[in-house]
Order: C-alpha cells, then sequence, then structure tokens
C-alpha cells in the first residue's frame, strides 16, 4: 500500500491524528486508497511515519466510529466501500438582509400591541432573580406534561376570584399561547369532527386543518346561534367577551343558546377565548360563558399575552371534567412547552398579588388610552363610526370613503402605519358599506395617540375631494 | 311593574348598582320579569328605592353590555327572552390528587435527565438580572416569527465552530422542542408525504399523523438505507451522531448512500435531529450530515435540552435555501413560541463563550460518569452486555435472564427505579434474544452511580435462581 500522499506537520496546528485521520479519509473517499484495502498495522505505519502508536490508533478509531474502516478482530483494518457524493450544482443562498432593514413603522395600531411603559421590570426581576439560584437546580430537568402545579394553582385561584370560574389546578393545561394550545385541544376530538369559527373572526386552527372549520357570521349580539344550528359543527370557538375582531359582547340570550346548542349532544363543546376580558372600560367585567355552564360543555382558553406581554408566551386552557381522562391518555408523554423557570416567577408573582395590582393598573390605563382615542375621534372626526370599544385594546373604525378598504389600506401602509382592515379576518369577501379597519391602541404611547389618529386620517384622505 | 323583590343595602360590601344589576338580572333569567317587560325609567325607579340615577344607570348599563334588556331609544328599556338554562345534574370532579403525591423513585435513569450539579446558575442569573430591566421594553411585545436574530446568530456561529456547517441565522428556525419543531417541517410538505423513522426510534412525529410513518429498521451502522429504497418515503428523520436509542453511529457508507437517496428527487429531504452529538467520549466529533451535503437535502435540527437544560424549552432547525420559501409563506404569521428574554438570555451567555465553556465542562463531567458507569459494570456485572456508549448520556444493557423483559421491568419498577426497554421504541414486536433497557446516566449523581446500578440489577435478578 503506497502512502506517499500522507504528510503529517509536527508544527501544525490540528494535533497529529487528526492529521492523520483527516488524510487518510481523504484518501478512502477519493478512491485514493481502494475499497477493502487492508490498512498497515499500527506498529508499521507507526514505524514508517515515526509517530506513536497510540496517536495512529486514535486516528483509526475516529475512522472506524464513522465507518470508513471496519475491524476484523486478530486480522487488522480494512476500507470499507464508501459510495463517491453525487455532485449538484448548488446555488449559494443569496444573504438575505431585509430582516433586520425593515423601515420601522411611524405608528403601529396592531390589536396585539401592549403598553410599554409601565411594565413592573423591578418586580419580574426580583422573581428572576430569586428564581435562578441553585436551589432550584431540580427545575432544570422536564416537567409535568400540563405545567407546574404552583403556576396551575394560582390560575385557578385567580380564575375564581376574578372571573368566578370554579376549577381545580387538574384540569389546566398550560402551553406556548393560543396557537399552540388549540391544535392540542382539537386532538382531543375525532379528525373529522367539524369546528364552527365566528365569522370574522380568528383563525384559530392550523392552515392544513381548515377543511374542518365552518364559519358562521355574527351580528352585534355575536354569534349568530341559529346559524350554528344548521352546520354539522360539534365544535365552536367563540370570544364572547369582547369578540375579535368586531368586539362585540355575546348577548345573555345568545348565552343561553349557545349552552343549549352544547347541552344537546354529550359530543358537543364550546371553546371559550377570554383573550381580553381583564380590560373592560364599561360595567362590571361580562361572566365568562363556562361559569354559566352546568352540563361540562365548555372548554376555557385565556393568555397573558395581554395582561402582561406577548412576548412571555403563556396561554392555557381549563377542561371540564369529561375531558381529563381523554387528555391524560393523549398527553401523558407531552412536554409543556413553557420554560419552567418563567412559570415559576409567573406563579410567585401572582402568588404575591402582583398579578392583580398589574391588571388594575393596567386597566387605569387603558381606560385613559381609550377614553383618549374616543375623544380626539369625536372632536376631529365626528363622521368616522366607532364600534366594539367596551373592552380590550381594539375597536372598530368604518371609514366614510369612496376608496376601497384595499386603496385605503395601501395609503396608510405608505405613510408607514401598521393597521389590518376587518376584512382580514372574513372567511369569504363580503359586502361592506364602509371600508373598515382595527384599531389596536394598547402600545400608543398616551401623548402619541392624538398624532398617531391624526396621521391615520391623513393617510386615509390623502388626495381626497371628499 | 312590581318590584318587591328588589332589596338593597347600603351597608353592603358590594355596592349598590351590584346588587341591582344583580336581583334584576336574576329576575329576568327566573322569568319573574316576563320577556319585553318595559323596566321603569331611570328616574321613576330612582324616586321608589331612594337611590340615585347613576346608580341606576350604571345597572341598566350592565344588563345592556351583557344582553339582558334591550334599549330602544326614546321609549326606553325591554326584557330580552332569554331561555331558561337546561338543567344537567354534573358529577362534581373527584379531587385528583395523585399529582402532587406521586412516589420519587429511588433512582432515575431516564435518557432525558441532565446533570443538576454543575449549572452555571450565577452567570443566567447575571444574564437574567440585565435583560429584565427598561431598556429591553420593547422584548415585551411579540418576536419574529423565526425566533430572535441574536439568538439565531449566535446559534450559525456555534454551528459553524463546532459541527462544521455554514448557514445563515435566515435559515434558523427556533422553537419549543423537537415535538414542536416536527410538526412544523411536515407542513413544508404534502399532507401524504410518507416519512421514514428509525425503528426503534424517536417516534417524531404526532400520533394523529402515524399513517405517515414508515419504519425502518436500524443495524449497528445506523439505518439501513436498503430498507428504505424499498419504501415510498420522501422524508426520513434520523439521529446519525447518536442513534435514539440503540447509540449506533450511522456509518460513512450509509451517510452517502442516504445523501444520494435524497438527491434522487428534489422532493425529497433528510431530517438530521444531532440532538446528543456535544458529548462524545471516543475520538473527534461525528461531522453532521448536513455538512457534508452538497444537493441542498439536509433540515438540521438540534436542541439545548442535553447542552443546557430540558426545562428551558429551545431547540431548532436549519432549513436548506431550498425550503425557505416555503417556510416563509407558510409561518410569516405564526409567532415564536419561546419567550423572547429567555432568547436573549442565552443569546447572550453564548455571545460571551459561557456556552463551549459549559459545554467542555459537561463533557468532562459526562465522560466521567460513563467511565464511572462502564467500571462498575466490567467489574460488578462482567456479563451485562453494553452497546452505544460512545457518544450522549445513554446506553443500553442487555440482560441476560430467563425472565420476559416486561417482568424485569415490572421488578425494577416495584424497586422504584425509572428505567425504559427499548421496547418502548419499536414500531412493531420484534425478536429480541435478551431484555434490553435504556441506560441513562446524565442525572445521576457521581457517587450515587455504583449504589444505583446495584440497585437496579438486584432489582432484575431478584428470586432468580441463575
Amino acid at each position: 500500500m503506497d502512502l506517499w500522499y500522507i504528510d503529517l506537520q509536527k508544527e501544525h496546528d490540528k494535533p497529529l491524528y487528526e492529521q492523520l485521520y483527516a488524510q487518510l479519509k481523504q484518501a478512502i473517499i477519493t478512491q485514493q486508497i481502494p475499497t477493502e484495502t487492508k490498512l498497515p498495522s499500527k506498529r508499521e505505519l507507526g514505524d514508517f511515519l515515526n509517530i506513536s502508536q497510540t496517536t495512529i490508533e486514535l486516528a483509526y478509531g475516529q475512522l472506524l466510529a464513522e465507518g470508513y474502516i471496519i475491524s476484523k478482530p486478530r486480522i487488522g483494518y480494512f476500507v470499507e466501500a464508501i459510495d463517491e457524493l453525487p455532485y449538484v450544482e448548488k446555488e449559494l443562498p443569496s444573504p438575505i438582509s431585509d430582516e433586520q432593514e425593515k423601515p420601522t413603522n411611524h405608528f403601529d395600531f396592531s390589536a396585539g400591541k401592549i403598553d410599554e411603559e409601565h411594565f413592573p421590570f423591578h418586580l419580574w426581576r426580583k422573581y428572576a432573580k430569586d428564581i435562578f439560584d441553585a436551589p432550584s437546580k431540580h427545575l432544570l430537568q422536564s416537567g409535568h406534561p400540563q405545567g407546574e402545579w404552583i403556576l396551575r394553582q394560582e390560575i385557578a385561584r385567580y380564575l375564581l376570584e376574578s372571573r368566578g370560574i370554579h376549577c381545580s389546578p387538574e384540569q389546566i393545561v398550560i402551553g406556548s399561547g393560543t396557537e399552540q394550545l388549540l391544535p392540542m385541544i382539537l386532538l382531543l376530538f375525532e379528525s373529522d369532527t367539524k369546528i364552527a369559527l365566528e365569522n370574522p373572526g380568528y383563525v384559530a386552527i392550523p392552515h392544513s386543518q381548515m377543511d374542518r372549520a365552518i364559519p358562521v357570521a355574527i351580528d352585534g349580539d355575536g354569534v349568530i346561534v341559529e346559524e350554528l344550528e344548521k352546520t354539522n359543527a360539534d365544535l365552536i370557538y367563540i370570544t364572547p367577551s369582547h369578540q375579535f375582531p368586531t368586539g362585540a359582547v355575546l348577548s345573555a340570550a345568545r348565552r343561553t343558546q349557545l349552552l343549549k346548542w352544547a347541552n344537546r349532544s354529550p359530543e358537543r363543546y364550546i371553546i371559550e377565548d377570554d383573550y381580553d376580558s381583564e380590560f373592560r372600560y364599561i360595567g362590571k367585567p361580562i361572566p365568562a360563558l363556562v361559569s354559566m355552564d352546568r352540563g361540562d360543555h365548555v372548554i376555557y382558553m385565556s393568555t397573558f399575552s395581554k395582561s402582561l406581554m406577548p412576548s412571555l408566551r403563556v396561554a392555557y386552557f381549563v377542561l371540564p371534567p369529561s375531558l381529563l381522562p381523554r387528555y391524560k391518555e393523549k398527553f401523558s408523554h407531552y412536554a409543556a412547552t413553557v420554560p419552567r423557570f418563567d412559570q415559576h416567577i409567573l406563579a410567585n408573582f401572582m402568588r404575591d398579588g402582583h398579578f392583580s395590582k398589574h391588571l388594575n393598573r393596567m386597566r387605569k390605563i387603558y381606560r385613559k388610552k381609550h377614553d383618549k382615542v374616543m375623544a380626539v375621534f369625536s372632536q376631529h372626526y365626528p363622521h368616522i363610526r366607532i364600534t366594539g370599544d367596551s373592552a380590550g385594546m381594539h375597536m372598530l373604525l368604518s371609514i366614510p370613503s369612496e376608496k376601497s378598504e384595499q386603496q385605503l389600506l395601501q395609503q396608510a401602509t405608505q405613510a408607514r402605519l401598521a393597521i389590518k382592515p376587518l376584512s382580514r379576518y372574513l372567511f369569504a369577501p363580503q359586502q361592506t358599506i364602509h371600508p373598515t379597519f382595527i384599531l389596536g391602541f394598547g402600545g400608543l404611547p398616551m401623548e402619541q395617540i392624538e398624532e398617531a389618529i391624526h396621521a391615520l386620517m391623513t393617510s386615509f384622505y390623502t388626495n381626497d375631494t371628499l
């Protein structure tokens, strides 16, 4: 066996065994050493190259581990058959740098934005500091599939005190947001179970499962239950406290109708998404549908995205006892997706009453922002119809204009204003009298609200003869 | 209209308007006030109850918001038709308290456990303390669907330095673990695309999609590509560096065979899960398959579950440029599931070199644990065959016994030892010569390894005449 191509350099950065390994590997791949060749013994090669046998053992060991050679006990090492790799001309990925250089918007009216100015960083830091410590070392390992017990206890307590919902921590499942939890809920049902969705509404199910979705129309009182009755859906996903995006509150009559619908079959369930019930500006909170349910047919879900921050990625659902065995069967080996340390930080924050305090404080702040938005419109743009503003962080604007919603949207985008049209949440094109937009005000600083609204209205009425 | 049932108490905890609201609501639900009744005007009722009209306005406002009454402008308020709720006898959920009272195991040989003693809490605390601060307030809002740019940069750098993988942050997608990321990868392909899985192996796809799975046998060199060629799979999920659970390393010959298989069609992809390549005890790291790929057909994925902690829930995949446009189309509105603050803590920890240091330190610690396990077996139980121990935190034990794997498992469980049999990862019952178990040693403290192994072997050979 010819070994002329082996060239080891003692002064090289790489250790000798790595050089030897790399050169032999190259020779095998390029078939300079043909398949089935017997490699020289360690002693032979050591003498030939004037290096120690340990070096050769390391190199052979690595080639063996990666399968370039095989070892026949008491005979020696032999080169394995390695196919040459097919060469495929590969286009280099073009360096796409748009991600980091997106122009920022002047104002962002997204409904998902929250207030940035009043988050209690000092408290959060304190709880984080406390938990990232040696006594928490067991929290490094995987946690319970449903999330930490301590956090589920705090959520159960909160739901009882704030929403009148009686549930045990056992019924609660914590996850990284509605998007991640809803597919889990769907897996509790047969794969062909149809699910009704509010239209317009949040598309609560994965795109791959859209064939299961049945849009049901809504009006000012929320989802029209008569329309639901006409479908073959056995599940419905609704936002009764503050319909997304119209802001409608599901009326009492509709609530009982809906619960009756669900109680008509043991396999009918209502998924109640109570996503921003914490912030209500007129009257008391609207009671949760689940608290009226006497038949075990409501799966309640909510999130900390509005009440704390969207970036924490913590949401949860409460299973009725009838669904618990099914859940445990399907998901006992599942790992909860929220980091355990974050769950403990949040639980301790809640336990010490800071969550309630934060909500009370933020309710006042969002109310002020809400009132400011209403005041600017009534003073400067009284012809704009505003609806759905009784709760949450967004409202609907109907814009009287001869232009289409699409045209207006384009004008707003050109003015670097982020805003979404209502039609984005419609399942099928529908007649709308006026272009309608979703104005989220949660993320706008108080002192910029007036300027932001003027910028938006100016963009809408640019080059307009009206 | 008779109002005798209204009984407001000025000394009550609840404000007057809430009492009035609750009593009117009750009367409407129980139909003491019949549907379509006109409610007294605010002035009438105020005079009658001797309370202010503001109180009545608040109560009526809440009833209106919840849809119990409707308002006819300039006429008055009218009671809406509310169906009585169907009454369903409801069994109270039995208080299931097992969750908190599970007996703890004496020793846990789970493959997913990591060392708890050497995590750098002081550093993690420091980075957490730094990030939970007002200058980070923009991190409260939703982040990029693929995860934070800064973390993707650090991962790209790490992959280049440690695994020889060239990729840009743009190709990287961060998520809450393999379980959460794999379904996303599957969504990039047609819903009937078959996916080959190693047998035995990790069941990488959701149970609801098991009809897409095709098990392919493995041997000591990893997955048998000839077997794969016989299937109609266009995807394969593999763990080439340290096959889970057998520990086999995919041989060089198989690697090229596999890449050739993938390059035969533009829609064939290999999903390479490199889950514990960081810890290798014999020789150099095995090169990643993706680093050999010249045809853009490997989706690389890995996790921080072994290298840092399972409870952080951070994993990622690297898309080949060919799949990027498809990903962006499907997931542009998706929210990354890892909390943004955690992503920044991890990125800063990596940026300052602590991740590499931690890996080097842990590699030594796991190597010591590995060597200790091997020493205990060779000294006390030389008849036990151990395989798959070249890397990672687990190895396979073949137990010569006349008892079945199931019997041995039961004995170990009775001795409160957590361990999994190999058969748990088999897709169909297969002939095994000896019962085989997966011994994870990562979570065992060094000083307990000997005791733990003795406990395990004692449980296996309890009441045994062998």
